[in-house]
């Protein structure tokens, strides 16, 4: 599933997956998007008096601002943030998943991208003046902040919210100039106006991950390498405040946060200490006995207040820095002092990035099962649509989520199914509403990207079908991104490469195709289905972070004709080692797919294809029947089905 | 021919192109590197004496400098230097192509790559310390100076010879904690002390380019189009410093520099005003009249001086300033006042990188020609090795010369040919020695690089031959170096893209082959072979300058087996645009090869060529033998070599 930065949607199936209920319901928009709407069911909130109470706050001696920012991010910067984080959407109205509000005495702004320009304008009462970026001569609000209010404003934001590096650091370079200035405020204005209806910030029990058969490494291991980093870095501590990374060094996994196996929590580790803030209620005392001295828990709260006294007795400056993430906010930072951090790319999302053996074998595991349960929802949808039977994309999706949910070691849903048919397959974040959403025709092209999260493993796959008989475009189209994704997926190059997207791309290109996303992002283990800090695509980020052994990376090539169809072909590949006849340079890496799922042939313009390729998919064909058949016995319709589709071309 | 940057060597052969003689000789040394010889033969040269004098000057009330920096470059960052101003090899002895000398009160440093240790160290008298860059613990030249130099030293340089952009400016941001800092000294007292020996500056005739049949495009469009540039910018003029921009931009040539047919000359273009600083002699009165009053030639030696004048008289300031490309000395931007300058990437570079129609077909036609001396000597070699005749490197060198010597429209060789047997054909560099130079083997694989100036177009090929039986690894080699050579010219891609580099390596890395060079530099129109802003590579340079529709660049993969044997297969290729089904975003380009010459089909592994890549090189041979067989018609020899050569596989 693809783009990390821009989606979010709320969940609406949860049978088995243990996370804090939905609390919106979804509508599709004649645009294509998704639009998330109040619990209220109304389309406008009334923000006048919320309004009202900010600026009296804003304006007390404490504070004494005249403008107030309210960005989207949680404290974590989180994909998808917990409803009680959800401030932008309170005070503005607006709940789409991108947006910043910006408040001052007189006005109300509120900033989003065109995927949300036409729910923002239905969303936002009167007090609101929505700012369209994208279009010419509307600023970012970052922008707005410097060029559009007054010189020597003092702008008030929460610390927590805002990026240091990012941000901050810029937001703070364009304001001199105009003697503006960032003010930190003590306490969140919008969480003070909010007070009792503020839903109650998640607290589920966390659970410990097996060694031996998940994570294969303790946490002791991984504090001890994370330990080398700091004394490699010549620093105390490292902080580490994103919530999967806090998950994944402690082997903990919860359920605070929508598709993230997650809990909320800070850490903060030291040569001889491993400090974790969290709330006390959600360990069981079983997982503080395992964790014995090695660990010492605090609470969640204290850990701003903590950090001011670590920087004191572990007595980091300059030269012995606490080392955070680049995605600290900037109340870590004001905490510890901007002389005592060193921000830099986090080492324990590196560690992560690379996945040992133990996981390595977990990710094929779940995703033979995972296949299993695709397999069984194609071949029941074909019989579906065969009979004539009606159905829209949300059942369908519902009916996969009902399958997925049979297997072992299934917790949940990896994100939010992309359930589409005909043009929704175009729109790329599509996901269908459950109560206003197509019927799955059988003579339009079919999208479906889902994943699953498992003990072992995450999995995130698209295939596209087409239950009919496809026009000729189509099938090019179709046949032009599987060029890419075998492209991809036989790949050799060199350690250190980072040039291997336009691999994706080339046979699309013949045509004058393209596609406007990256081609790859790293998946977690029983993690976020997202997870930097490498991928496969144009963006410099990417190009910076290179592929290493272990690292798990999705291959997705697309292609996306706007109002008829979409299709993207994604599976989930691990980088290992080539073995090459020669060995120039420090060696060369090669991708293992562990995603076994049939790619559908009737698809295929074999006169584009070459020989190479047809082998390639043989061959996968053999391996997918060859793992998933056996998990089948109970299901003959599937069986058969897969056994149809792996049939060699 | 690969490496602008890094290579440079004296030219031999000079019948008929009139440049300045060459002044040295070229012995290869063991290491397989070329070494250029001081014209006395003497290996060494003291420097005793030069070296005093020089600290003399050093030490005078007017300098009161405790060391000086001689810097390779000349005044305009030339590829080839003219003698005169080869200041670096005169002071230390030391002449290969790259290398810095710092000379202190008391010691004299000589810092240089790992291609020049040897010869360094060979011709480098006792005065000298040879600083080996790239090995552990050595500092760069610019890295000693701030590590290395006693706190609050005043460092001497000529700002004529010292990039702004890049060396100038962290320079001094290196320099300026310890208190140390850059001395622009008014006169350059290596001159002084090289006095009357010192080789007079060159000062050859120019010619001026017919518009119809060579450039396209008169003197006063492309003025016109630069002054359009300059008022985007809303400056008050353009400073053009690069020889071949000058050169481009008047539509003049010259012979003052070995290869490069440019001249010596600065130029200023206002909004009303044309001023090129040049010697007076060079330019005849024919010239000058059919320039007009649409130019004004001032001296040479007046460029400085006039540029303070004009500063002042046009008022340039921060709002209005003067654009200076990105390769400006340091003394240009202080005689101007780094408040009244923009550096910028060239804007003469940026137009002369994009061929007019008039000049896409004289690089047609003058590949043509080139291809039939190409088949000319190829065809004779074969029969000379095959009759038992004993032919070194150079020989063949001078004969392919010969040949091109014969065509229309010829001025001499584009640069140095690069004629090399077996083992001297994984020398990337290399060039052959005339009087010590390796015997060609008929069981080697043997490499020619080379390229003619024509009035028409600049040419550069690379084609590798094997006169006996090749060995399976060569045969593998060479069809993997094709099949990237093969990508690269069949590849389509969206406008904006710079991530094709990949594309020529892809088979390479099947192998676990690679190399460590770009693909493709661009190419001059009857100027420097190599040319920027663009090129295809993974250099970030390459990848900020997209390839746009008119430019020429090179096609040019390649495997070298260090000790064994080196391949290259280049082609010289126009960037079009692209006829595609479907137009998905801005457009695509292709490439549209100019280079004719047959590639020798001898040395393929056909078990791993596919049937598109056979259809591409019968079709490539098509089109060879259309093209260049009828300008064999008075050698049948060649002619019959060409069939056979282009017979379909």
């Amino acid at each position: 599933m693809w783009c990390p930065c821009t989606r979010r949607a709320p969940r609406i199936h949860r049978d088995r997956y243990l996370l804090t209920p939905a609390f919106a319901q979804t509508i599709r928009l004649s645009s294509g998007t998704t639009t998330t709407m109040g619990a209220s069911g109304t389309r406008t909130v009334n923000t006048t008096e919320r309004l009202a109470k900010l600026r009296q706050l804003l304006k007390k001696p404490e504070n004494k601002v005249k403008a107030f920012v309210v960005p989207s991010e949680d404290q974590h910067f989180s994909e998808y943030p917990a409803h009680s984080d959800e401030r932008r959407a309170f005070i503005s109205g607006f709940n789409g998943s991108a947006g910043c509000a910006i408040i001052t005495l007189r006005d109300a702004f509120l900033f989003t991208d065109g995927r949300y320009f036409l729910q923002a304008s239905q969303q936002l009462d009167s007090n609101w003046k929505l700012m369209k970026q994208g279009l010419p001569d509307v600023p970012t609000w970052q922008e707005f902040l410097s060029k559009h209010l007054e010189q020597g404003t003092r702008i008030g934001i929460d610390p927590t919210l805002i990026s240091a590096a990012v941000d901050a650091e810029s937001l703070k370079k364009s304001l001199e100039p105009r003697g503006s200035e960032l003010v930190s405020l003590q306490q969140n204005p919008v969480d003070i106006v909010w007070g009792k209806d503020r839903p109650p910030h998640p607290h589920n029990s966390v659970f410990p991950l097996d060694v031996k058969y998940a994570v294969g490494e303790t946490f002791q291991s991984k504090l001890q390498r994370l330990r080398a980093e700091i004394a490699k870095k010549n620093a105390v501590a490292s902080v580490v405040t994103l919530l999967d990374e806090v998950a994944w060094l402690f082997n903990l996994r919860g359920t605070d946060i929508d598709f993230n196996p997650v809990f909320f929590a800070y850490a903060v580790v030291t040569p001889t200490q491993a400090i974790l803030f969290m709330n006390d209620a959600q360990v069981q005392n079983s997982i503080k006995t395992s964790m014995g001295s090695d660990v010492e828990i605090r609470p969640y709260e204290s850990f701003i207040p903590s950090l001011k006294q670590l920087t004191r007795t572990l007595g980091a400056n300059k030269e012995k820095p606490m080392l955070l993430g680049d995605k600290t906010s900037l109340a870590v930072v004001e905490a510890i002092g901007q002389e005592n951090a060193v921000l830099i790319p986090s080492p324990v999302a590196a560690m992560k990035a690379i996945k040992n053996e133990t996981e390595i074998e977990g990710f094929r595991q779940c995703h033979i099962r995972d296949g299993a349960a695709l397999t069984r929802y194609f071949a029941w949808l074909e019989e579906q649509l065969n009979s004539g039977v009606e159905l829209n994309e949300s059942q369908g999706a519902a009916q996969l989520e009902e399958f997925r949910s049979e297997l072992d070691l299934f917790r949940g849903l990896s994100f939010e199914t992309i359930s589409s048919t005909g043009p929704n397959a175009a729109v790329i974040h599509y996901s269908p509403d459950p109560d206003d959403c197509a019927i799955i025709k059988k003579d339009q092209i079919y999208l479906c990207d889902s994943g699953g999260q498992y003990l072992d493993g995450t999995t995130d796959v698209t295939r596209t079908l087409h239950f009919g008989t496809p026009t000729d475009e189509e099938k090019r189209a179709f046949t032009r991104v599987l060029q890419g994704h075998i492209s991809i997926d036989t790949a050799i190059f060199p350690t250190g490469t980072s040039g291997v997207d336009s691999f994706a791309r080339r046979a699309l290109w013949q045509e004058g195709w393209d596609y406007r996303h990256g081609t790859g992002h790293g998946v977690g283990h029983f993690l976020n289905v997202h997870e930097g800090p490498h991928g496969i695509g144009t963006r410099i980020a990417y190009n910076s972070t290179s592929l290493k052994v272990g690292m798990t990376v999705s291959n997705e090539p697309g292609y996306y004709a706007d109002g008829r169809y979409g299709i993207r072909i994604e599976s989930v590949v691990i980088v290992r080692e080539a073995k090459t006849p020669n060995n120039f340079g420090n060696g060369y890496l090669c991708f293992e797919h562990v995603t076994m799922c049939p790619i559908q042939t009737k698809l295929i313009d074999f006169s584009v294809l070459t020989a190479q390729e047809k082998e390639w998919l043989n061959s996968y064909h053999v391996e997918t029947l060859e793992k998933v058949g056996p998990l089948l016995r109970n299901d003959p319709r599937a069986l058969q089905w897969l056994e149809r589709e792996c049939s060699p071309v």
